[in-house]
């Protein structure tokens, strides 16, 4: 039975990578560089994109939103004046726990390609499911907010170990936490021994500036890599 | 192709109940009562669990803890002298993000049902699909904290709308926050109107006897309803 289970889950995360090649070949035919943004809910994904969206000079940056249900968050970025395209999982019982490439593939006909260079999947707040599934993306960037402990890459080992950018997050209320910074580090680097870390608070701004550099110079290492 | 997604959701959650009836028919046969405790990751369940499960008096408790890997829940547990049992989803790839019946099923010849009389089984730390499985609960019990936002209700529903009780955790850090909590209240009621919910902080222990004081009359709420 195990056997079985793991060869079906293997065949449709081959499906996944396929759709999600034909995703990626979409947006490199537009020029346009992916980062699929993964967090815990309210870790605080939309507040990071409200900081530095507008902030990205010749970079013209769309959001690709992903939500069980709602668009709160659209409605939130949408006053940044950035194109944002509303993606729901919920035809499902419960609405779906992640996007998978299909769900991004269903949203292409919909992306302004034309008028973006970086687009932004803000995916399910979700730590399991949304780093199985590739959508086509150049970068995955997750937020770790300090509020939710220590010990969270080592329970949700895979989220940590697929990114290449760690955003620590809401570092204004370490006073007010028994948060240990040098033991999430540890944690992390027992998952994913020097993937780029960053920490800031998009309630004060305090490291936001890196956050945007990152997002700025994405393009130019695309390029290179490609 | 949906309506056929959709017939084999149904079929599957039809598979869940059937064994969470037989799950259920364990615990009654032992006079378990059994709490399902379910938050996003961080939001305290297992903090909250710290604070009550050494002063439940004549009740005698146990945990089934579920995590995608590894067992340090359970380790922080063990030191308050309860049974603890570990139950991991990950022989999947990246591991479930919730845990079914069939799961609980799994761990119930290893559970000390005779020697307890609750049974609190701290799920997988998601709000998506831990709420679409029933896994042989007489209640259901979610932990939002305020630290993840007042939007939460209104972005994942169901989570909200299937439990018998919400407790709104870390209240200690209010005054350092944006949250508005009349407006978390409003949201709701918006999708589950008068559920009971308790405003706790596990940290600084305000707020935790009405929690250890709606475990306790757990057991006779069951009875009458049985």
């Amino acid at each position: 039975m195990h056997r079985v289970k793991v060869k079906v889950v293997e065949d449709a995360l081959d499906a996944n990578n396929t759709i999600a090649r034909a995703n990626r070949d979409d947006f490199d035919r537009a020029g346009v560089t992916v980062v699929n943004l993964m967090s815990a809910p309210g870790a605080g994904k939309t507040a990071l994109l409200e900081r530095v969206l507008d902030d990205l000079g010749d970079v013209r940056p769309g959001v690709l939103e992903g939500d069980v249900q709602g668009s709160y968050d659209a409605d939130r970025l949408a006053s940044l004046h950035v194109p944002v395209t509303q993606l729901n999982t919920d035809p499902g019982f419960g609405g779906e726990c992640h996007l998978d490439a299909n769900m991004v593939r269903s949203a292409v006909p919909a992306l302004p390609l034309d008028d973006i260079d970086l687009l932004v999947i803000e995916n399910v707040g979700n730590l399991v499911c949304p780093a199985e599934f590739r959508v086509g993306e150049d970068a995955r960037v997750m937020v770790s907010s300090v509020t939710e402990g220590e010990d969270k890459p080592l329970k949700y080992p895979l989220m940590f170990r697929t990114c290449e950018l760690v955003l620590i997050n809401k570092i204004d209320l370490l006073p007010h936490l028994d948060f240990d910074v040098e033991r999430f580090v540890r944690n992390l680097d027992a998952v994913h021994p020097d993937v780029p870390r960053m920490l800031l608070s998009a309630r004060t701004g305090e490291g936001v500036d890196a956050w945007r550099d990152w997002l700025l110079a994405l393009p130019a290492r695309r390029e290179v890599a490609v």
